[in-house]
């Protein structure tokens, strides 16, 4: 089959397969679901086997350490997968939740209802485990999946797919409610996102040329997950060890992800104060500094040595890394200021002992996330207390922020009435 | 200037006015609609003239009657839409609104608040009474609005909108919070929805090639306000009164709108009963059916006059026009299933006094909303008590059907802690 018909025939099969779906009962989704866990570990030698010829094939293409260790499957970390998927069968079924009923004068009773959402596309780069994740997620809320995961853990994710069909079917899956794409090609991506007539929504999860791949060619509604240029800002009456705490968890807990810092915006009355507390937390940690000029200059006279001046492009970038820009502003104003015009919208954080100050903060920033005197790495469904989630969404329409079951449903208004006209 | 320089700079400067705009108070916000509502009338003779002036270019384009009809302001009217406006002022303001509040094992606590979009593109064909409703529904969630119309109400559209902009810059509207497009060619359309950096949300509300110029383009979100094939069926166990009642409602009363009917489903068992008691009403109100070979030979016996046989195409249209599909089905799957593969998912309803039946028709039916012993012209904000409408939306995520007041916000997760870090 050419890419393009193989698009259409994957995306008719999960509209065909969403019907039956989205009618399951809570028991039968969640027997499934326990019988995808049990599937995962019987398989356990295929899947680790598909997963040594992933690894061998990273090698030889020369991927970074950390990368491999993504990649890799181990008896114990399958094991930790078929768990989480016990996890979300436990979880409340949010299907069929009716969120608000009323009755009008003219007697007809309205009530809208959660229902699943139909055909989920799900676009991911990274670790093989989110394979399983998404699939799911999709399948707790009564929705098809197809999912298009990285060319190095293809392998991987095809004896995971596989597992989770097979073992789901015993339980009453439909067939076809989870597809995986296996062809890697970005072609796949642009057609997949212009096949609106099958999908219902389209979620990336990855780097920018993989969004812009979507989001330039999506027809259907899309929900990124894309970065986060995070910000603290240190104002005037912060409590100067809680700020440091707070600084060095969100830039260095773990650099690697999203919800990580970037940015330190510094009130210009406690910079001196405030830096000087900091710095030997920021040079234990080996962080490299990219400074405007005022904070270059009190920088340079604390002696910091992993000290570089900071560009337009900086204040812009996710860094992924020991890397922070920092800058000194005069007043809050000038804080919000540059988080609006520079930052992500996905988490920023302000640390102050003025509540009216942190409120003004809470009111203006217009991120996913705002915090007050905590660190922005709680921008996560599992510290949430959502129990599960299929991503950090950077968009403001239908899921912003941690998105979890919930967000994989939309809504039906049923009416029932008596015969009811329109006068 | 150029389009492209006049679209981005449209759009940056609606940027700029959504950040103040987000923060006024409601009592401000209210101020402002109701001094927009001042200035309608005070200009009542400018915006008058401007709509002759329209008329006459349409009466030279030769538009149609109706068309005319729709286009034209009266006094009458025109007090009409300043009443609407000081009733949008009355409702509730969404903003702000906590819609939950939790605090974590950890102590840090977590709201998830209302807050405005940010910048809202609204592109509509139809009467220039949709400028000042757009606009004042935005304004009321604190959302900046870039409005662009149809080209036979431009100018109309353009002394409303000026009208709104003076009288609310009085009370304290920000300057650009409301901007009408004042060019008419289809590229503004395309170069407004390619504009993701200054518009959140694009919401598109005519044709299907208005619509399909949006989706095509767009790199934000698109909420469509698209069409209604909409269904009646009527079950073996229908009261018949009150299934021919509902389907001359649904048909007749006014059939150039979204949520009329467009096709009717009998069951086989109560066909003949049902078009016997149903054909003098449809015939005294002129309606043409488009019968399937089975209906087509009922309705011959019956001696129906308007009659002709029903193509597949048929079952996809949305007629807006006395014409009604016909088809008689063998049991309830059959009637979901024709819902399903043929209908745009807008409003569908049953007729039955069978309980079991009418819930699986309601539990199946995949449409914003599904009636059970009512008509679909119920599909309406006002008659579902939302007090304000801006469209039915045809989409499923974020705005499901009759879209008012709350679907024209997002929410942000507001987090306060007492230093909390991540461990």
């Amino acid at each position: 089959m050419q890419l393009p018909e193989l698009i259409r025939d994957i995306g008719r099969r999960a509209r065909e397969a969403s019907r039956p779906l989205s009618n399951l009962t809570t028991e039968t989704k969640n027997a499934i679901l326990r019988a995808m866990a049990d599937e995962l570990l019987v398989r356990e030698a295929a899947i680790l086997e598909a997963n040594v010829a992933d690894l061998a094939g990273a090698r030889e293409h020369g991927l970074a350490p950390a990368a491999i260790d993504r990649l890799t499957l181990t008896p114990e970390r399958l094991r930790k997968i078929a768990a989480d998927v016990r996890h979300v069968a436990e979880l409340p079924d949010p299907v069929n939740e009716v969120l608000a009923e009323w009755t009008r004068p003219n007697g007809i009773r309205i009530s809208k209802v959660r229902k699943p959402i139909g055909v989920i596309g799900i676009i991911y780069e990274s670790r093989p485990n989110v394979t399983c994740d998404a699939a799911v997620l999709c399948i707790k809320t009564g929705n098809a999946v197809i999912l298009r995961g990285g060319s190095e853990s293809l392998r991987s994710n095809l004896a995971i797919a596989e597992a989770l069909q097979t073992g789901g079917a015993r339980a009453g899956l439909p067939a076809d409610a989870i597809q995986l794409i296996p062809v890697t090609d970005r072609e796949a991506v642009k057609l997949l996102a212009q096949a609106d007539e099958f999908l219902d929504v389209i979620v990336p999860r990855g780097g920018k040329s993989l969004i812009e791949a979507v989001v330039s060619s999506a027809r259907m509604p899309v929900i990124k997950h894309y970065d986060g240029v995070c910000h603290i800002y240190v104002d005037a009456a912060a409590d100067v060890e809680m700020a440091t705490r707070i600084l060095i968890n969100g830039k260095c807990q773990r650099p690697g992800v999203c919800n990580a810092l970037e940015c330190l915006l510094i009130h210009r009355d406690i910079a001196e104060k405030f830096l000087t507390a900091a710095v030997p937390e920021l040079a234990a940690h080996g962080v490299e500094l990219r400074a405007d000029e005022e904070a270059f200059h009190q920088l340079s006279t604390l002696n910091y040595q992993l000290l570089r001046r900071a560009t337009v492009e900086d204040y812009r970038t996710e860094y992924l890394a020991l890397i922070l820009s920092v800058k000194i502003v005069p007043d809050l104003a000038a804080a919000i200021d540059h988080i609006e015009r520079h930052g992500s919208h996905h988490s920023d954080a302000i640390v102050t002992t003025d509540e009216t100050v942190a409120e003004k903060f809470l009111n203006e920033v217009d991120s996913a996330t705002v915090y007050w005197n905590a660190s922005t790495r709680f921008t996560d469904g599992g510290e949430f207390g959502f129990g599960a989630e299929i991503g950090i969404s950077t968009d403001k329409l239908h899921a912003r922020g941690p998105m979890a079951l919930p967000e994989l449903t939309t809504y039906r208004y049923l009416i029932r009435g008596e015969g009811q006209i329109r006068a």
